[in-house]
């Protein structure tokens, strides 16, 4: 039988019960606090992933670990199936050991989280999938982020493994770090490149903007940073089957791509490093999450990165942007829906590839 | 007589004479230091932008200041009309009244530079026209940056303002420079926004890139935050006849426009401040020159934000990204005319109007 037209969320967060017990414990951040708010002094829970956050954090509760939760959510926005992945921080903050004692526990309850999640009828595909978590921390042994790339590749439902932008403290160019991407390659896992860090903050200035500019241009910038970083590496011409992808489509890196070719060129230094074009790994290695939130930032096409419909994939970025109110369907939803809907020269096929499809074959997801 | 097609360049720079030697004089970037180098000692004079500048700067000779050049290389790649501008980084290193005194007689010299170039047959316009400059350093009077302004419109040639992102220190958000922003929309110049600092150098790494990373990312990152950081503190809804061109194409800020809304949407302290979704902005105040080395970037289109062919503006860079031989055209100006060319969706009246139609326009250049 045909796989039915199936919507399905590549950015999707949890922070699994074991892992919210760890933030309630801490004293810095990352870290859950409790504080009373309003007249009659209700307690609820924050979360603060920076130190100094505006507005002391954001209100966390149960759409942030409980899965029931997860699964209304998806039921309400008629999303079939998420690949869930651990939300920022991950493990940045603990020191070697620990962060390996808890990415191995973590994986095995994400495993538990999506193989026990309802099938979907007429198909043996379950509701949720995972990414997994590597140790990537400073001083980690290489062998125990060889040993959790073994770990995940064994937990049937983790398709792949999300990760920031640090690597083990000097960034994912790190040539250290060969050994790491042969062995997700060989596992045939995808890597979700998340930010957390943004840029220096000093560039945002004076003004009290609330959350805006880290979020809207600190995490993209970020990412375009480290991804950019990797193809300047050479990570993509010694591992040309790895596939990554890019959170909030690519932050501005498909906007800047040729910029970046041309500023390659003339550059004596790295002119001659790279086998093929810069423009030529967003065609290869690449994929992208559709969080763009409009159609224009999709609508990317043509002969020379071929991202088109094919390389995107739908996200909605749950649990975060929540709406105001609990009745309401959840803006980044419909929006990223919209973008989607809206791309001047898709075909109907294009974009049930980027709904469902694409992540589907991503994923190697089957029927 | 209908006006001919012409190919005019709104992305062009000069050292003037004037502010060479002011560079010459200087034992700190930014500077031009002559060094030896090859096997005979030869001398060339190099240019330092920032201190520890990768390679120790670039070389710098006669295309940087004489006009009898800028014409040569304008008739190599049939570009009729140049809006040329001062190059990074203008005035900011200088006293206040140090900056005010060179801003006065940088202009003047930019206005004869340019009001006794050829005039262009069949036409009365000439073949080049300029930005000026205000002296746009800490602790400057407001009085002396209006008294620029006012020198300026009264400059026939100069057709709009350069400047960088720091304003007096503290961004161009400041509102302190909300009498500046007043008296260039009464006068209806053009603001060219242009960035110099990149962001903080941290995120690049230690591998070594050489320039790469400062510019293809760094360059257009600085843009679209001041851009952005100007769209949130009102200055456009305050200003609404305002109009700024962006270098490098509006840097990230279109591929991240839609990111932006939302973000904005979602964040109380913001959320209710402006007048219009912060989309709108790029189809009001905002112009883009085509800077983008190639055709996808170019091509944004749509309800949103019409950017499209209607505000885009054919650049060069000039004299930045020389070829590797003088016989050689330039690479950065045919890939930025293929670049237009290759647009999907542009009628040949949009390609004409991005070639300098659009500019003609936004400068008031009549014929």
């Amino acid at each position: 039988m045909a796989t039915p037209k199936l919507l399905v969320d590549v950015h999707t967060h949890v922070y699994l019960p074991r892992y919210a017990s760890v933030l309630r414990s801490r004293t810095v951040a990352p870290r859950i606090l409790t504080r009373s708010s309003g007249p009659e002094g209700k307690s609820e829970e924050r979360l603060l992933i920076l130190e100094n956050e505006p507005s002391g954090g954001r209100p966390v509760g149960a759409q942030y670990w409980d899965r029931d939760e997860k699964l209304r959510f998806m039921d309400k926005h008629g999303i079939d199936i998420s690949v869930v992945s651990s939300a920022n921080p991950w493990l940045d903050f603990l020191s070697a050991s620990k962060a390996h004692t808890l990415a191995n526990e973590l994986n095995n309850d994400l495993e538990q989280y999506c193989s026990t999640s309802p099938i979907i009828s007429e198909t043996r595909l379950r509701r949720l999938y995972g990414f997994g978590l590597l140790p990537l921390v400073p001083e980690v042994a290489i062998s125990s982020l060889l040993d959790t790339v073994q770990q995940i590749s064994r937990l049937s439902h983790l398709k792949g493994i999300i990760m920031g932008t640090q690597g083990i403290g000097k960034g994912l160019d790190d040539d250290a770090l060969d050994p790491v991407w042969e062995a997700i390659e060989k596992a045939g896992l995808v890597v979700f490149l998340h930010p957390h860090y943004g840029v220096d903050g000093k560039a945002w200035g004076e003004k009290d903007n609330g959350h805006v500019l880290p979020l809207a241009l600190g995490f993209p910038f970020e990412t375009t940073v480290a991804t950019t970083r990797l193809i300047l590496s050479g990570v993509f011409d010694r591992f040309p089957s790895l596939r990554i992808l890019l959170a909030h489509s690519g932050g501005a890196l498909p906007q800047l791509s040729s910029r970046l070719a041309s500023c390659i060129d003339h550059d004596p230094v790295v002119a001659s490093r790279l086998k093929h074009d810069a423009r030529y790994y967003l065609g290869t290695s690449l994929w992208f999450d559709a969080v763009a939130y409009g159609s224009e930032e999709l609508g990317f096409k043509g002969a020379d990165r071929k991202i088109g419909s094919k390389r995107m994939m739908f996200g909605t970025d749950h649990p975060f942007f929540p709406p105001l109110s609990s009745s309401e369907k959840w803006a980044s939803v419909v929006e990223n829906l919209d973008a989607i809907d809206g791309v001047q020269g898709w075909t109907q096929h294009g974009r049930d590839s980027v709904r469902g499809g694409n992540a589907l074959t991503l994923f190697n997801l089957h029927n």
